[in-house]
């Protein structure tokens, strides 16, 4: 299903005297700053959609699937992210999983892609479960295993999806290991750390030049005792160690209860390492929920270390780090959970910029702590949705995009093309 | 020092153009609701100060004193929660904690409440301490202890406290245990529940007809085993095993990581045993934050069902439970602290009333979880800032409290009535 | 399957020896002890297996099967459990998941059992997942469900599985439920309580009057927001209001981050609401680790409660609580990773046998937390597997199981019989 | 107050007899192990003895004396640990603390310490609490402060404190800050880790060639949202950036929940960057109880690591890591807290090296996961008491020392000596 641009066009008609209420009180509240400057960045700021979410997610406890309309292969998953974009001009690109997208017709898929104004980005190797026919299995992990001949087979499944990514115009890979141990005793932690360096230096020089890889930590799932890739430091140790296209991945679900996101954030950024960033929320562990649907203000804190942090090294907002979404769940339609976490991530982008870092700054050097509360608090308990609609409308697409969405159908269309018993590949 | 109210007039006249149109653009946003009745209800909401958070806190680790001006007395307590008063006519209540402030003459105490507008709510009872020259220690807990003595000293000391309250016109009594102990084997967790039952119905049958007894509880510290009174779970056994004048009172820093706290909330309004509330924010344990500064989605949800369940049991939610903040810390000026934290309730409770019921209890009876986001996440986003502000105006208070706080150098005055090396009482 | 009693005999002839010294020792070290009663105890305790562990568990990241061997079908689940009875006669139970095991003729099943010398434990229900031709769904719960038609629906298959239940020769029902939400607003909390409660209490109604029913709580997944009986605080409520015939049900990784679980075990038996344990261990979340494989002191300071307070009430061991494993996990032979479980479980309950509790409680009598610790530091650190070997022994089982189930070949021959691409029923 | 060597040679006659059928029948069940070697490295493994561990400790909620005794100079302190040491002989060493234990006449004091046998371990600073006088207050941090006259003052203090520990014998600094910010926006991160890496290298700048500095990390607590030095991560990072004498310090009860912290101990000894050791237990946070006395399951593992990780190494257990126990706590005589401490210490220890490392990289190298936990559990469940006694024995030490301090009323003594109204400095 394609949504036409007089769609957007009638549905913008509607909202515009709304809307332009709302951005001329705000404009007013923020007459101080650039607010056009805010707007292009906003209209700049693309965060790439992962082909699993775009199905039904589940729990080992089983799965219930939507109404149906789920996509049943890349070209539909390239579909469904073409509608996202249509309806909010921000989710310009596609993060495949391989082997669950592998594109048969390389050239065919990017240009599909491209007719929806989307890039590729990061590809995502899988050695988390084995393969139908696989010879041998990642039971007891991939490229930490002891067996020599387990970590060939992953290491050259992560060369195989590279050559993917090349042919599709990808620029960084995201390794992401379930590699660890579910019982005390069970693994050497030291030869593990080291098979899987040496693994993951094997990958390394399969890289392009102009590529990144991407080392993914997690503390804990599906191993529960230990992860071998499993927290920030153990990340940088590798990326370190790997070399200088090597970087840390942050998903906000891959953590203890409690930590500190937002310093790990700031400290990578200050190292120069960090790589790219996997949205989602949680209230227990890697829940992966819609993006700020419970912790709202930590995202904008993050956001907040975000534009600082790249701020204070000249990087572009846009293009220096890896953006995308890594949620995926049960009780929602998928495309309406992606459409509430861009939102989501697009307001605290939002909320971000407009911190006072001036003022900021100054209260951190007289160490006035309530003052440097009032800030961030200020900017984010203003109502900046209607700067975050403005930077769609501009982009050309839709002021209110889940309720476009609604309006039009969209879900009954894909299940009137697509059938009621599709699943999608993934999670 | 007082606040005159021609400073007041003075500070309003200035921000009251930008506050009018803030206010008319609000409403103008939420033309179908009533915003007249939301104000009053933001009037009449009135949250109690607790003597001991008006001097600066500490840690073990030792205690960094502000520049000076704390209250050396619990005249110059009622003072300061006077001045508090006087800028935000929300805070028209004091929680006293009994032997810390123990008045000499109950009648002059609360006339001179009275002149700032103050009632006594809750008084704390306090074994969690040694006085000096108390006959038997409460190292090993007070209504717990297998020291039938021990027990009986703690038991009269909060009959004691009920005195005190009842001179002063306070009609509860906050028992908060630090009861419970270090190391397994330490205590019979059985013995422990049924000392502390036994020890708590000798003061309840000291209650006033009129007065409610609040059983807080906590998960841990200072004893980092066990506590007597752990988990809300175990206070509504107190509570119900005690009777009708005994409640659950919940601090949101006496919880295990990730509890969900405004579920519980729910369950025990929907027992008739929400008591009241313990206000404060947190990340690791009870850090006893400035409320809404960690967590200030957290805080609007506790509201949303606190609105709700008060609502469907058609109580006053002024006056129907016990509110209370209940923080101290080290690093500002406690006052500004206090002028925070105050600012973050009320404007939850705003957004809590002015979710839109009827719809969401519509998308609730529809499983459409996606739109039960959308209202909540609408009114969160939403500035309500101005109605808040519209609320003090009205009731003769500051439309920026802690601008004017600052602007009239409040702790500088302080400082030259009450000298720079003053401490007050409490932790 | 099926092992000899020459089998075990043998294998028992060549480690008597040195299982007698042990013995012998063990006997000096605790001579004034009543040891024979220590063993007896030991023969009579009987842990139930559940049917779903005895496959492959797996992760929501997928599974990884074992060798082979899995049990198709009920009745070679049942000879699965046969065997582990057999090596170590403690197993002498079996609890089925319905509909993953409903019996075709369940006199034949019975008898079937019988001559394994199992009896069939507590039946569980399942209403977390849809049945392939489910006229509703319980993707939005089941028992809390807004829908009055799919509450029924789940009431029905709860009074279903009760009648499997008496046919079988069960005399309890295991509610587990899933029901929750995942997002803020979905649920009304409220309402999902007494949804729940009333659709509980005509399942009780059903229950026969020799039955219990065991309202099972868990904090989180597969909800990720709340979880409709979260916690023993919300299962004692639900228990409390269904009747005499309700209780709650422990599983040991159904808790937030360091709760105190033995001291939750102990009020329950307080009040008389324990019903029964589903043993397992985690480090993170429901890990469903083997018991005993991460926090073996806690394990003991659970039977330690245990023991306590049911000789405090006169309540029989072996008889008056409902005992189970609850784990299930992916890169142990399912069989070995029982009789660990089980050897766990038999230590930690012959260590609580063993405390001193005259001496614990003169010491808790007299605040000598030192010497608690010591007391049960004591028999902590006493090896006591040979009186676990010893009450093996008498009951005619095997001195070490595990050995003795890898010298034979179990797994082997299992895959003999059942061939190598076996998947068991369950998660 | 001394303890003679008679009187422990009395004490030991006394309890010879049973301790050698102990030892015999353990030497039996492991005769395949070279168990004299095994003894030779418990009596060489010395655990020094924080200063401030002889007093007793407290929370922020109060402090509960002992009946008195307390060290009320480090003349005392050093007495006292001299009185473990000869109960025990694995206390050979005393950790200072400055200010709190500044010796007057260094000289004198070290004779004293070598009067009892003792070294003087790690000396340790504090920044964490201005001192009477001081002139910069560090309630806004010290190595990370904003203003860079405070962080001259806590680098001159340190430096400071490296004299003092030269002139003692110390090798080694502890450095553990509090620094770090108790609410979002206070700090700008990097600059906090920029400030405090700057003021740690004019430190190091100042250490003597045979010194180590070891940088210890806290996740939280003064501070609390976040910490400079909050994790492993973040130490290292220092760590390598400082130098080949900077290592990192893991405390046991600084970190997250559910931590993997042996984990943590492999990677840092692999890295050639693990110093030293605080060892304590904690069910909550830091909560800084006996050692073992919570998780003994986890210290064991712990030990395993550092054994295998030392050996891979070529470390010397005893002297190549400062083992160092920092716990403190009010509800025990803090010296009988201390023997049972160094108890779990030398038990865990003892364990590790009993493990068989052949059979267990055998089933590591076969995935065997079983046989790994079975290994480890093997040694874990054994009763190993009787060689940790016999290593005592051997160093003219007792057979069960806190009986022994019991038996001679060592407390009353030093009651008798000190009064009871003595407070040692500290926590």
């Amino acid at each position: 299903m394609n949504i036409e641009k007089n769609q957007i066009a009638q549905h913008n008609d509607t909202l515009l005297g709304k809307h332009q209420k709302q951005l001329s009180h705000l404009k007013n509240e923020w007459e101080s700053v650039d607010i056009e400057k805010v707007i292009q960045k906003l209209v700049d700021f693309q965060i790439a959609i992962p082909s699993w979410a775009l199905g039904t997610g589940g729990t080992r406890f089983g799965r219930f699937a939507i109404n149906g309309g789920e996509p049943r292969n890349i070209e539909e998953k390239i579909e469904d992210v073409g509608l996202l974009h249509a309806l909010n001009a921000s989710s310009g690109a596609i993060s495949l999983h391989i082997p669950w997208d592998i594109p048969q017709n390389p050239e065919q898929i990017k240009s599909l892609a491209a007719s929806y104004g989307l890039k590729f980005d990061a590809v995502n190797s899988n050695t988390f479960q084995d393969q139908p026919g696989q010879a041998l299995s990642y039971k007891f992990g991939s490229l930490q295993h002891v067996d020599k001949a387990v970590r060939k087979l992953a290491i050259e499944h992560n060369v195989e999806v590279i050559k993917q990514g090349i042919a599709l115009g990808s620029e960084s890979l995201t390794v992401w290991l379930a590699d660890g141990s579910c019982f005390p005793g069970q693994l050497n932690f030291r030869k593990a750390f080291e098979n899987t360096l040496n693994s993951l230096q094997e990958i390394y020089a399969a890289l392009p030049a102009n590529w990144k890889m991407f080392v993914e930590y997690k503390a804990y799932e599906p191993n529960f005792y230990s992860t071998t890739v499993g927290d920030w430091g153990q990340s940088l140790l590798y990326a370190n160690k790997l070399g200088e296209q090597a970087y840390t991945l942050v998903d906000l679900g891959h953590h203890l209860p409690n930590a500190n996101i937002e310093q790990i954030v700031a400290l990578l950024l200050m190292e120069g390492k960090l790589g790219g960033f996997h949205f989602n929320d949680s209230k227990y562990g890697d829940d992966d929920l819609t993006t700020g649907s419970i912790k709202p203000y930590q995202l904008f804190l993050i956001f907040n270390e975000l534009v600082e942090g790249m701020d204070a090294r000249g990087m572009d907002h846009a293009t220096s780090l890896g953006w995308m979404i890594d949620a995926s769940h049960n009780v929602k339609d998928p495309l309406e959970d992606l459409l509430q976490s861009i939102e989501a991530i697009m307001i605290a982008y939002a909320q971000a910029l407009l911190v006072d870092r001036k003022a900021l700054t100054e209260a951190q050097q007289n160490n006035d702590v309530v003052a440097c509360q009032e800030i961030l608090q200020h900017t984010f308990r203003s109502d900046l949705r209607s700067i975050v609609a403005e930077a769609r409308l501009r982009a050309g697409a839709a002021l209110s995009p889940l309720n476009l969405y609604r309006n039009l159908g969209c879900r009954k269309s894909l299940i009137g093309e697509r059938g009621q018993n599709t699943v999608a590949t993934g999670l």
